[in-house]
């Protein structure tokens, strides 16, 4: 059966929005897409926001026989909400959780306690060794003001990092998921220009789906078309991305996508529209000057997040030392009658437990807050070093020296020639 | 400069205990650290526990001229106190935090907020690419009711799959740092075995350094050795650990270590000993079945620490619920007078509202600590849950199964032959 499947592969991406008690029909939505998976047979099926544990039990029970090999991310404090089920043999999973992921006292927006990752597994399909990935970063809840910006760009940037340093050992590389990057988004230019990954949208040779391949549409009933402004129609932000290497190259035969309602059903799938690519082979390439811009551009908009986290840290201490003053300020006044004894307390004692409480939460608050920015600046600080040291060894390549790990390892060259980042592998 | 390299290269690790403030003549000891390392030359100098950043910018001010490369990683509140300097041109740094590293409220021990990491360069050595990994576990305080046990096994874990799934495109790769694991630790046989590096202390053919290889020496001035017992003379727990590949095989020609005490000077560079090792060509392998083992027992262990930590959790929940079946006693008992009106108050209104902030500070803190124990569930089923995968397809492989993704990436046979662990690759 895998070996039959060799030049032939069938990748699937939704984005379920599974969150139990909370998003409209879940238990019959979750239904509806073991159903349509049982029937589609997809070779690898990767999912987004499987919020509960007890949902994807279920659905690989019902995919048993159809997907025999899955396998569920756990992460954070929710969990990262990811799943993957194949037809092929699943032969190592590692996951690795961003760094920066929205702020847990913006409750109402959830992204920070579901502990955003990507999950890779290794897959067999024929003699090939598939390296896997599934992702979701940190919404977009505002474009025109996105304070999550920064926070979106380190993600796109360590989702690279871990992408390029762990599929050198790989004959193909699929990356699926829920980016909340518009096509055109500086973490989505980061994140191909650096791995090499193509767009199966923009590289397909056969198309279905609504108009620009968007996946977020105002049609469907799930959305509020209000959020989608100014994009009238809906916005791109699921993606199935691929790439090969010199023993095997890729390309998109086909992407579908649902188009906000199913047949016999009423109502789709999910808020999100599901993706579905067939893959064959193809070819990959990288573009150095590019990058150079691009990483160059991110590192700026990292510049940016940390000049507001270290204001924000430095607001917080500031708030803190206010509130410890203050404290120390009630305090002085309730030792003056103590110290001159026989005085009456100057005001009433209820007032003053208040206050003492009020401080307290004060100095508590912005504590936690302080240690919070402290790590955030860590984390930007820490891609923005990064990103200087690539920035750094871009450039000299371009200047043509010598670099020992290729920029992309799928391009590497076969021993005793020069490296080419525009030449496939061996 | 790098040519000549690359059949010798000298590694050195040393855990800095750097606090400043806390740690005993923590700046003369970092003058002394920058002297060794500029006269010593090495190629690659690997440091644990410099936490701050200002040390390890005065050093890089030091070492300019010997080592012009440089990398410091940050990660959590404090940073992961790691830093590398090299001879050889640094292309990349990647930085994987560990999930579990113990616990915020246990401040005296610190780990937590130090962020512990593995962090990763990609260098040139003349044509090679050395990925070279420096780490720095959690420390095991008390060996006979060691609680951070399944901690330290999910590091070990972490440790090896990132190692594991970020070397498969190096020609070597070096580990070192204070792993805080005997030799013979789980964790330290899951490490090895797992990614097939080996025991520069092992594998030495010439070794100048303390009995046994100890790096935490009773006779060492900042260490107490009653902490040491039971074993006198001391531990080995900081580690080189080095593998080839098959364009390059690597053996250790000499290691050495400090011994406690520095000529001319008062006092040791550390409360660590340093450690030195001279690399040259060498081979690699990787027993199957043994590792099976191991990774069953790193599975039982990290089973335990999870029964634990939903015990933990449990208690946590039921302490929360009193705290608030206290609140709605209070509730009630102050609201008795006020619903049958003019009765008084039946107790003291300080009492009402220490009792009040009581409740609260126990809904806070069990809701923060339920919050802690679900993460840490949520990282240990994950790493159990790998960890059955990981199980099954080496028993698959141990059965004869085909795989695509060897176990050890460097052992990967030429196209067309069988693969087989114990051969070197091409």
């Amino acid at each position: 059966m895998a070996e039959s499947n060799t030049t032939r592969l069938r990748v699937f991406s939704l984005n379920c929005w599974g969150i139990r008690y909370l998003s409209k029909h879940c238990r019959q939505r979750y239904a509806m897409i073991g159903e349509l998976l049982s029937r589609e047979e997809h070779d690898i099926v990767l999912l987004q926001e499987v919020w509960s544990e007890k949902d994807f039990l279920c659905l690989k029970r019902k995919l048993s026989s159809t997907h025999p090999h899955s396998h569920y991310f756990k992460s954070g404090v929710i969990g990262s909400g990811m799943a993957t089920f194949s037809r092929h043999r699943i032969h190592d999973a590692f996951l690795y959780r961003y760094s920066l992921n929205g702020y847990p006292y913006m409750a109402h927006h959830g992204d920070w306690f579901g502990g955003k990752a990507v999950g890779m597994v290794i897959l067999n399909i024929g003699r090939l060794a598939a390296h896997v990935y599934v992702t979701h970063l940190h919404a977009e809840y505002c474009r025109e003001k996105d304070s999550y910006l920064p926070h979106r760009v380190v993600q796109a940037w360590e989702l690279q990092q871990f992408l390029r340093h762990t599929s050198s050992g790989a004959d193909l590389v699929i990356l699926a998921g829920d980016l909340n990057l518009h096509p055109q988004d500086l973490g989505n230019r980061l994140l191909r220009t650096y791995t090499g990954l193509r767009d199966s949208y923009t590289e397909t040779a056969k198309f279905d789906g609504c108009e620009d391949g968007i996946t977020l549409i105002a049609d469907n009933p799930f959305i509020n078309p209000k959020e989608l402004c100014p994009f009238e129609k809906g916005i791109r932000i699921d993606y199935i991305l691929y790439k090969g290497s010199g023993r095997v190259s890729i390309q998109c035969e086909s992407l579908s996508t649902t188009k906000g309602s199913v047949p016999d059903h009423p109502f789709p799938y999910s808020d999100h529209e599901a993706l579905s690519a067939e893959l064959q082979l193809g070819e990959q390439d990288c573009a150095l000057a590019e990058l150079v811009d691009i990483v160059t551009e991110a590192r700026t908009e990292v510049k940016v997040g940390l000049y507001c986290a270290e204001k924000m840290r430095y607001t917080a201490a500031r708030t803190g030392v206010m509130g410890l003053a203050l404290l120390l300020l009630e305090l002085a006044i309730a030792a003056v009658p103590w110290l001159a004894l026989g005085t009456d307390q100057p005001f009433p004692r209820a007032t003053f437990y208040l206050l003492g409480v009020l401080c307290f939460a004060i100095l508590i608050t912005t504590f936690l807050l302080y240690i919070f920015y402290t790590m955030e600046v860590k984390a930007l600080q820490g891609a923005e070093d990064q990103m200087r040291l690539a920035v750094g060894s871009l450039q000299e390549r371009l200047r043509g020296f010598p670099l020992a790990q290729p920029l992309n390892p799928l391009c590497r060259p076969p021993d005793g020639q020069d490296p080419c980042p525009l030449e496939p592998e061996e």
